[in-house]
């Protein structure tokens, strides 16, 4: 980094290397961070990596995978809850690799830290399965915090806890007080420090030749490091090729080519959930490609994630009381019921290197909402995050409106470089699965069914790789009926009841994802949707928000659910064909005779 | 509950009393519950709220308020994250009013809870600042189970966590199994545990006369109970005229009566950010009336909500570094940084009786997607909750995409009986607040900026409490530009530029909320729309999704933020008004002659 990039911290430089918060996009930055709690989940995701890979690829003569994670912290990332869940996680896993380093000041943006919290956090942390060490004097004590270091590194079956105490502000007028976290010490301020450590106060950005020497010096030894390491793994693949040429896929974030053959070319017929469809079409790659780190937060015998021989992720000594065991070459992992910690570790997996590894977690989509901070910086730092969310829409119903999404699609729809896909069948699955597999700088959510959904004919998991296509179509067609997800067949049931009772012609789209939509080209959008010939009408039991931009009226749901069964959920909010088919046919019959009903948005 | 009720479990009937999980709509449950951790924040809030009317109105000689707050908890209440936040801070506060008892079964979904979580909780909890209480065997040890909850009610200090070791299933043939969680017994089995229990197989839903009439006797014990308590508050406002007046106010969920005369009428004419008018609108009303428990997640010196005389709700006998100490009288909550438990704790203080307390909760706007799943809570469950969210839009830019909020507005305009509500300036800032505080039984977030805005001389107070409104009407326009919060003064600017540059007329709207504007009248939504007269443009610097109702185009963002200083954020982005009245003007040339464009949404 040079002078002059420093000097763009807070700049209007567009292209400032130094902007409030790392950015993962800088050469030499692990993670992008700013929401607090996020990075402790990153790093126990990067030193998971590390265990799986070493597990994997590490033989007794060749430690291809050696790397160690140290992570820094503040007094808040110890009370947001996302890193108390990833603490006792990294407990759980005995992830002797990973290492906090506890900058413990004492100060948050409100005042001293005891304004707050004042547990017994050494206690607490070794309570949650870490060793700790202790730092008096962080500000001075370069040995001691060396010794810590060091200590860390070797540490024994443990994750590490330093508590280094030190002053915020150290030095300067607002030493150990709030106003030295967010605001400049002003001119004189930085004057008086820079004297006080031997400084010349009016140079600015100086750095002596000694430690230019010492940073200088860094460079070859870096290099000499690399080329070392480059000369074991080409002796490694001399002697292990198999592996070799492996490890060395999964370095290129590169996937088995095979994979889009393991994914069934049919399904049965029969009447499937497509939380069962996931399945179907998942397990076989997952089993295949070790790419996949696979996770539940405590919903296994929901999602069906779990592969035929996988192998959970978990220290190998442990003994379940339940007897499913595992070892650190494991591919699953229980979270429990920890959905944000999940997602955040997941970040970490992912920005181990790029796709080398391919997290996919999984939950009720509902939860997704617990897990949304790390969804978001999955999405923002480009990784390619899978997440398989189940028990979608009302279908769930009995579990009630705690459980029901109304209003979460709308969230993932706009949320910038995610995909959130609806697959309406087996078929439609196949495509959502393909369609975040292929988009490797950028986050997914597959958003699937508990209930049983029918097999269409008309579906086509290449039509899922186009956002939205044609499934009815119909040239006199009068209304166009948009179909999503668990509730597509129903809008092909509609446009039959509607030509049946009403000899209202219809065509049907099926939309699984509007982001996908709309990088297709203005013709095919246009071609699909004819919102200029005739009007559409989306069914979907969410909140409608987005969807005007694609229809002209919804049959949706703008209230939170209520706790029924799934059919009887689906009946109360209007969801039965004969219903839905009345609704539609009187808006057609109303905006033929209400020019002003015919250009605003109408819920049904 | 009638056995008819009883029988309505998981049943399609529409008013069933027992659903799958409690609502607080049914009498006797005091929150919904289902999300996990949820419950620990809100019994924290429940055991806030009585400290703070213990010490606000309990006298030596009259405990009108005398209740301890007891909490059921299973396994995975200890792994969410939300839970962990508000263990920690129920330490801080001493709420020796709290005892959680911990039905530890050590099973969740997955299998045995040592599959994800070995850590030692009784010394976690300890160090926490909790009392623990073991109960080895909880599931006959009937004693030990009194003795531990009568020595938690007598606890000294600290809140009580009674860790009670269960069989799940307990006497079936899935004792100890997960599948006891969520599956059926099946008729066998239950058959089997009723022999067991010495109950006669084939008969359903039996209460013996025993247990009848113990429950029998509970009910005048119960109205007894009742007769004293209100003879007590009769005395007390005997006693203590004004205190008991008080207190009868907000046990009717009353305000005092001139909440709103303490709004300013004017306000300064400089340039202000709404965040520091929410603070000239909101702290006359909180210093007078004590319905009110404010607090923040670590932000005071930025969300402006600090009244003039304010006192911290702490515990007595703490003394903070920083000097800031209070007692259990104060009504100013530093939450640290634990936005998802403030929310979660904020739902319990509303949840203690009706508008009783009207907590107010602030942090970033960004960080309310870390609150989100409580915020979700409180308004599904009919809370009034206040949320005053700042640096909201992408005026805050130092700070970087990860706190520029692009995509989070969509959630909240589709998350139900919530108000979103962006104001423009501090009179629009004093209609959100007016909005907010009349929504006795919704929640709301008061959106508002971090840089200063200009005040403008069109807005009204009145205008907000309709959703949205004219601001300046042209029956010629031939555009209508929709300004939002804190890009109100853009729309204003580019309608000026529009008819300066180009001599096109523009009507402008202000539309701070979307929601209110859903409850008005036909007649007066097509009134300010006119979308069906002119197209209307929406400028917002957010993700558009659901503007589609109301706007034909928009200028927003589609991408996750930059790190950039706030104005150059605003340049980056394009909201200039020479390049806003650019695209305004050309889209309007290019529907004059484009049929399918214009009727299309466009993203300008």
């Amino acid at each position: 980094m040079t002078f002059d990039q420093l000097k763009s911290y807070h700049s209007d430089r567009v292209d400032a290397l130094c902007p409030g918060h790392p950015e993962i996009e800088h050469e030499g930055i692990e993670v992008t961070t700013g929401p607090l709690g996020q990075g402790v989940a990153n790093a126990v995701g990067l030193a998971i990596a590390t265990k799986n890979l070493q597990a994997t690829y590490n033989k007794p003569d060749f430690d291809v995978v050696s790397n160690h994670t140290w992570c820094m912290i503040g007094d808040a990332c110890l009370q947001e809850g996302v890193g108390l869940e990833a603490f006792s996680f990294a407990g759980h896993l005995k992830l002797n690799n990973l290492t906090v380093i506890y900058d413990n000041n004492q100060i948050t943006c409100d005042g001293s830290v005891d304004l707050t919290n004042t547990e017994d956090i050494n206690g607490k942390m070794r309570a949650c399965g870490w060793d700790v060490i202790d730092v008096e004097d962080g500000c001075y004590d370069i040995e001691g915090l060396i010794a810590a270091l060091e200590k860390a590194r070797a540490s024994t079956d443990k994750p590490t806890f330093i508590n280094v105490r030190t002053v915020i502000g150290i030095g300067s007028a607002v030493a150990g007080q709030a106003v030295a976290h967010g605001a400049a010490f002003g001119k004189d301020d930085v004057a008086n420090m820079k004297k006080m450590y031997g400084f010349n106060p009016e140079e600015h950005f100086v750095i002596s030749e000694e430690v230019r020497n010492f940073f200088s010096s860094c460079v070859p030894k870096g290099q000499e490091h690399v080329a070392a390491w480059e000369k074991k793994v080409q002796e490694y693949e001399s002697k292990y090729p198999e592996l070799g040429a492996e490890f060395r896929r999964r370095r290129e974030g590169k996937l088995p080519e095979n994979w889009k053959e393991l994914i069934p070319t049919s399904f049965p017929e029969k009447a499937t959930a497509t939380r069962a469809s996931s399945g179907l079409v998942f397990n076989p790659i997952a089993a295949e490609a070790n790419n996949f780190m696979v996770g539940t937060a405590d919903l296994s015998p929901s999602v069906n994630m779990i592969w035929k021989g996988k192998v959970d992720f978990q220290h190998p000594d442990l003994k379940t009381t339940c007897g499913i065991n595992g070892n650190y070459g494991g591919r699953y992992i229980h979270y429990g019921v920890r959905e944000h910690a999940m997602a955040a570790i997941s970040n970490g997996l992912a920005a181990y290197a790029p796709n080398t590894f391919v997290p996919v977690t999984s939950s009720f989509f509902m939860f997704y909402l617990y897990a949304a901070p790390a969804v978001r910086m999955g999405a923002l730092q480009h990784l390619q995050v899978i997440h398989a969310a189940t028990h979608d829409s009302i279908g769930m119903g009995e579990d009630g409106p705690t459980h029901q999404p109304i209003e979460l699609a709308a969230l993932y729809r706009a949320m910038p470089n995610l995909l959130y896909i609806r697959p309406g069948d087996s078929e439609e699955t196949a495509g959502a699965w393909i369609a975040a597999i292929e988009a490797k700088n950028t986050s997914s959510i597959i958003s699937t069914s508990r209930q049983t959904l029918p097999q269409l004919k008309q579906t086509s998991r290449d039509g899922v790789l186009k956002g939205a296509y044609v499934l009815e179509e119909d040239e006199d067609a009068e209304v166009t009926i948009i179909g999503v997800g668990a509730e597509l067949s129903f809008a092909i049931d509609v446009a039959k009841e509607l030509k049946a009772t009403r000899n209202v012609k219809a065509r049907v789209i099926s939309f699984p994802c509007q982001r996908i939509f709309e990088q297709q080209s203005l013709e095919y959008k246009r071609d699909v949707l004819r919102k200029h010939r005739v009007p559409a009408v989306v069914i979907e039991p969410y909140a409608p928000n987005g969807w005007e931009r694609y229809a002209n009226a919804a049959i949706s749901i703008k209230r939170f659910g209520h706790s029924l069964p799934g059919k009887a959920a689906y009946k109360y909010f209007g969801y039965e064909i004969g219903t839905m088919t009345t609704k539609i046919g009187d808006y057609l019959d109303k905006i033929k005779s209400d020019e002003i009903l015919k250009q605003e948005f109408v819920d049904l």
